[in-house]
């Protein structure tokens, strides 16, 4: 398996690095087909936990989970003008449903039959809007069926030409929620909320603090009528959109005729929202805490929390230390953490440290035959820091080192990206800034789309969120960043993801 | 939402029962797509109940998830013949990404991009050995990177003609588990242990007892060595095929060079396991259990196992029913219990009755005034009877309520399929029981695939297994059903989904 390679440092070419830990940490490998990836078991625990905590919050908010085609059939991207224009360069599309032997050899001996091409071609689903209103306008009879709250665990494919393991990739992982209210304003309070949820997961789980807003019209979502967003900052100073969530207005009920009768009797179109998180988010969670040395995971979204590593010379030592190991492991295990105890007699300790730091797991205790006597193990933290810790009471021990280390991670994360966010300075400033070392700039902004393109034009950031309120700088911006004319609203530009 | 429609009953026509309680009940929906059908919350909630479980017994054998990609290419499929000879007919075939604006209006409109043709086309997964075991083939160095096991929760399409919600959709969810080991032993240990899980899951969760056995060669798995399979027995004497575990020798090895370093140094084709089950156990649930009322589900399966269900005339009442069923509802749920209660003003009891009903909620309380007064619900059970239940300890009671309908169903399914199946008959009797009333048929085989084809031919009935040792008759067949040579083996024989 993992093969002791150096990942290259941080600072020297970010994006190497980021493979490295990748690769290194065997969170997920390229794959034979162009775009896609695989995700590895490591990766994937670290999805699964991701789910778990966002499945429970959107069931506590009321959401049912279901299950919708994969293909979209192609005649159901003309419906909604926007949306078509978003996705219709990035298709995957099906034509044909059957192979049939050529009588050649090698990769030749098999190909297309043309007379299997279909009537009406599929695209498989960049997201699933189309074919879920296409069922809502099936389901929704009345006033009493809204709102309804579904949302779906999905892989889905876009076209992308350049990607990136996690970050962009042909094929994805993630939960798209669909829906339907019977007014704006509960559309609108249910992508706020959906919004919060992200934030919270985002700040919460992943240790990693986001901005909340709106997007501005050039940035949102192909059919929406106001996307919101969380946006996080790596340390390499470039924004990430880790979220979205859309409120749809009527674009798609019109499109698809969602109708219901109201309790006055009226047939009135219902207000949709839409919102997702992706794997994405494992790019995210590598990209804000990791270090040279590899993954950096925040306790609560940790594969193997606590690793133990047993050290011996002598057969009797091996005995003890794997025996006090095993049990240690068990008391750990019986507090609901997840334990591995590393008893592999073919490598020595530091080849097991150097493996677990690589791939994150944030606690790792040390037994020697020392330690059996003294009734004590060696505690190391991930993030630096290793002192003995009595074996009386380990499990308490572990897990507030567990819970201040997540603590820490997201103070330590909030902390950087306030050194790396600009506020309050001139133009020239904020476009060096921006074109430089990078971060968050804040500044004021028009609403005019040719001052947010010229601003593109010229650094290439965007604007990635119209930030809520308890983000917004303590003096309002008085003038556009661009043209100096009065700002109409605050605004934080970055290069991006 | 649900429409109070009546459910044509079994005895009438079994197919339109089926579709009627998976229409009644919410399970799932036809979609757009041809042969893509939409599952339904309540449906999905089954499905994840189910992964649960089963997910939990993967891991507990030492199982990894993993995510590999959704396309396959195609020259894949050329290199394992009896595999591309198995999925080629019947493959979603990518070739094209992007549409494009024809100029036309309504669904003509859009069109597939002829430019944007891929240079070599793309298979949706029909199952994919083919893309794991190239990724195994760069995993796999060394004898100790084995045994891997890994396992995918994933969609898969195939390009079926006849389609059946549930039974046989052209997408449709599953877990596929992929192994490799050092010999053939551990891959034989490993398809066993699997049929085994599936056994159990079968049995101790969905009350679905099933036989065990290895498939006949003309029914193995497309590219396997050897297919173990659980076969359980529809309420219709029909088989229905539910899990199967595939030792598939070295034949993908070789296709995909997949080798290892023996502790010897020298190298070895490893050997690989793998296995399924999809989410077509929906469907073998409901023909199981279900009846002409609508779903029964087994209370570890229920998306909600208890209902609350209050009754009241005045608004004195209401308050009070409420405020009981709310509290007994609290209590139930601490328990770990999945419990609603259905607080709706705009429905009679009656109706609410039927509704739950038709969803298989294993447990109905009701709470009238007169309840209230007298410290009790009325308990009634979906598999039939009603009796007051005294709310001190109601939670217990449900508890065991639901337990020995768990049991109840499961023995009730065993004592039917047993009622179904016959032993030591002869020829014309065998083949009277397969055309007419049906069922498991046990007798003698040769072993002749010749023999197989032409019972088949005479009955359309196929060799569901060949049992295991503890399903097999107490005095084995000494004949072959068809020829009257002598039998090398028992078999048992029914018609199938």
């Amino acid at each position: 398996m993992a093969q002791a390679q150096k990942i290259r440092p941080r600072a020297q070419d970010f994006s190497e690095w980021y493979n490295d830990v990748i690769m290194q940490a065997e969170l997920a490998d390229y794959s034979p087909v162009r775009g896609c990836m695989v995700i590895r078991p490591w990766g994937y625990r670290i999805w699964e936990l991701m789910q778990a905590a966002l499945d429970a919050m959107f069931k506590a908010t009321g959401h049912q989970n279901a299950y919708f085609p994969l293909f979209i059939p192609q005649s159901f991207f003309a419906k909604e003008a926007a949306h078509v224009e978003g996705f219709a360069k990035e298709a995957a599309i099906v034509t044909h449903t059957r192979l049939r032997a050529t009588g050649k050899t090698g990769a030749a001996a098999i190909a297309v039959d043309p007379s299997s091409a279909l009537e009406e071609p599929l695209v498989v689903r960049p997201t699933s809007e189309t074919i879920i209103y296409a069922m809502y306008a099936k389901w929704i009879q009345s006033y009493r069926d809204l709102p309804l709250l579904l949302n779906q665990w999905a892989n889905v494919v876009r076209w992308e030409m350049r990607t990136r393991l996690f970050l962009r990739t042909t094929e994805f992982l993630w939960q798209e929620g669909h829906t339907a209210h019977a007014d704006e304003a509960g559309a609108e309070e249910e992508a706020r909320r959906i919004l919060g949820i992200y934030r919270r997961f985002a700040e919460e789980w992943m240790a990693m603090p986001v901005l909340t807003g709106a997007k501005t019209d050039s940035e949102k979502f192909a059919g929406a009528q106001r996307t919101y967003a969380i946006e996080a900052l790596m340390q390499d100073n470039k924004a990430l959109q880790a979220g979205t969530s859309h409120q749809l207005g009527q674009n798609f009920a019109k499109a698809f005729n969602v109708q219901y009768q109201t309790a006055a009797g009226d047939l009135a179109y219902v207000w949709n929202t839409s919102w997702g998180v992706t794997t994405r988010l494992i790019g995210g969670l590598i990209m804000t805490h990791s270090d040279d040395n590899g993954l950096i995971c925040p306790p609560r979204l940790a594969p193997v929390q606590v690793v133990i590593v047993p050290i011996w010379k002598s057969d009797e030592e091996q005995q003890q230390v794997l025996n006090l190991g095993g049990r240690v492991q068990e008391e750990l295990r019986a507090k609901g953490l997840r334990v591995e105890l590393d008893a592999r007699d073919t490598m020595k300790p530091g080849a097991k440290y150097f493996e677990w730091e690589a791939r994150g797991v944030p606690v790792r205790l040390e037994i020697g035959p020392r330690d059996v006597a003294a009734g004590q193990a060696m505690l190391a933290r991930r993030t630096g820091g290793k002192a003995p810790a009595r074996l009386e009471g380990i499990a308490g021990t572990v897990q507030a080192a567990l819970e201040e280390m997540q603590g820490a991670l997201l103070d330590a994360a909030r902390k950087r990206r306030e050194a790396h966010s600009l506020r309050g300075a001139g133009k020239e400033q904020v476009l060096e800034f921006l074109r430089g070392a990078g971060g968050f700039a804040y500044a004021g902004f028009c609403g005019d789309a040719v001052c947010e393109a010229a601003i593109k034009q010229a650094t290439s950031a965007t604007v990635r969120v119209l930030p809520d309120p308890e983000f917004r700088s303590a003096e309002a911006p008085k003038t556009c960043l661009w043209c100096g004319k009065p700002s109409v609203v605050e605004a934080v530009w970055a290069q991006a993801y």
